[in-house]
């Protein structure tokens, strides 16, 4: 088969991460025989500093082209403590999710057996943890009219939805609920918020098109709850862009490594795949990054985007092979074993395949 | 000295748990000789069934004439599935803060040595956390301009911030912070939304006033995370009313005893005292509800609204009494112990005064 990859590697440890999945991937190609063609292209501080703008238009053309986008991450601590920056890399992220329509973000949250103790959550609250959050990408406040009024002195955000952008969602999340274990919940404030409001009420208006579907609504100040406490009373949960935002971070601290864990973007255009950690820019260029999360979206990639189910396993099963073996980075390593640099891990993988 | 107390039950377990922290306040005032006039009035679904609104004119009245508020819970589950109800239990909490011009939420959070093990977070992550949170409670998108267009399919809710807001809530911080580990962390989304580059810019502008304090901005999503992965990191955090609302909820889950932890809310026209758990009407009317994070939350009032800081510690030693003889509710009993009454703890708390 023929693969057109897009290749966004973006700023800080981006390029170390993609790298090895880079290498990942051409070692399956290799191996199950399919042809990768890779386009390269910049976003968001490097691009900023190429040509002034953090998703170029050229980097839209790249990705339209291809079947799917590999993306490292983006974004710079010199545009974070300066509120009155102009141009952001940020700004190029969510640039790109609404012109490649990447509607839907999926986060699974599992755990990894011989990783569940790096955890801060105990044990038996967390072992067996299989959730998916499906949070929506391209509205709510963070492509609502924003500005300042009064001489600045007053700020001010809006948050929109319409029907179908909930509707297009929920669609996702009822039918990834039928191949699971059939509960959905929708995560609104819908005792404080009309958008929430909408959201509740165009979900139960299509709990009939999945009566087999077990649906639940709970308030987001709730789930912030109870997603660190039962963890596994969960199977889909569905939700807006900025709750969405703050639940899958908070998610990802289950599985206790951060640094594993991978993420689609399901869209209109194409699809997007990226590990969940950001460009942890203390970290760029020293090669002590763990490449994991970037390999197993990579995973997800040849799974979700190319329907090859058996390449993704194999890189599964060789990512798990390298953490029983101890070989990883040194997030994982612990006080008393070698931590192996980003690119060795990369090669170790690759080799592996 | 006499204390102009305003009781505001409510709904649910609200009754039940405000009428312990009656009884102990009384034994209190007995001891140390102060006065107390109690004032009741209707508030939430209790309200709406009696007069047809959840915050009604005499309730507000008795608020303003009284020196502090001591509320219960409002809420009931008829509500919340019912996108389409015009009148709900949650507008009359949030008149009533705007009324009453509640603007800062001050939730500590804390581990009780004796109930440490009940948190799903592991011991060595949590012991000796001692952080709170000002969340700001009479702005932001709670009070913006929302609804429908296009025949009600499209929603919105406006976010809105002026810089006065933000610096009456911060000062609030800072000065906390120099009472305390002199640490302040400024929770916001600065890298999206433009209400949280106000909120940015306003505390930059407020450094310079507070030199000793050492001040941090973190976005929200990656304080979902370290909340759990490392809460003894933080000291003051202040934020916005809906980054407030879920990190609050989320914080409480360290202690790992939702049941015991009070809040203070601090206003223009009078503060107010209530326990951080909603009305869980599935225990309503069974005497089951753990009742010390109200009682605990009176000890707040007693500190906090009437300088007495003698009867306040006295109220949180009686409790930690209750807690390690095993005087407690189901929720902490563990299966192998005795769960006393709600008002069976109450009662023991006032004869231990
Ligand atoms: C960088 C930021 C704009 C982004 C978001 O909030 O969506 C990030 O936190 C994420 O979750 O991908
Ligand atoms: C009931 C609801 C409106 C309220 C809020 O969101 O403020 C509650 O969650 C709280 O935190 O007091």
């Amino acid at each position: 088969m023929k693969l057109n990859i897009a290749l966004l590697a973006g700023d800080g440890i981006g390029p170390e991460v993609i790298d090895q999945a880079v290498k990942v991937v051409n070692a399956v190609a290799v191996k199950f025989n399919h042809e990768v063609n890779w386009t390269s292209a910049l976003t968001g501080a490097a691009a900023i500093d190429a040509v002034g703008e953090p998703y170029p238009d050229e980097t839209h053309e790249v990705c339209m082209a291809a079947d799917a986008v590999l993306f490292g991450a983006i974004g710079h601590p010199r545009f974070d403590n300066d509120p009155k920056a102009t141009v952001r890399p940020e700004q190029g992220l969510l640039k790109m999710r609404k012109k490649l329509g990447l509607y839907a973000n999926v986060r699974p949250t599992f755990t990894f057996p011989s990783l569940i103790d790096n955890s801060p959550l105990k044990r038996e609250r967390i072992e067996g943890t299989d959730l998916i959050i499906l949070r929506e990408l391209t509205g709510g406040i963070y492509f609502g009219e924003r500005g300042r009024k009064d001489d600045g002195n007053t700020a001010f955000d809006t948050c929109t939805y319409t029907r179908e952008e909930i509707q297009r969602l929920a669609k996702l999340g009822f039918e990834l609920a039928m191949t699971r274990g059939k509960k959905l919940c929708c995560v609104d404030k819908a005792n404080v918020l009309e958008s929430s409001r909408l959201w509740r009420e165009t979900v139960q208006d299509m709990e009939k098109d999945f009566p087999e579907v077990e649906v639940s609504y709970e308030f987001v100040d709730a789930v912030a709850m109870r997603l660190v406490q039962w963890p596994k009373s969960y199977d889909v949960i569905i939700t807006e862009n900025l709750f969405g935002d703050i639940l899958t971070d908070e998610a990802s601290v289950i599985s206790g490594s951060m640094g594993l864990m991978p993420s689609a973007s399901v869209g209109i255009h194409t699809s997007l795949y990226e590990p969940i950690h950001g460009s942890y820019p203390q970290a760029a260029g020293k090669d002590i990054a763990n490449p994991l999360a970037t390999v197993l979206s990579a995973a997800m990639m040849f799974e979700d985007a190319f329907g090859l189910k058996e390449e993704a396993e194999l890189i599964r099963t060789v990512v798990n092979k390298s953490l029983t073996e101890g070989i990883v980075t040194e997030d994982l390593a612990g006080k008393d074993n070698k931590a192996y640099k980003t690119s060795e891990v990369g090669d170790w993988l690759a080799k592996n395949i």
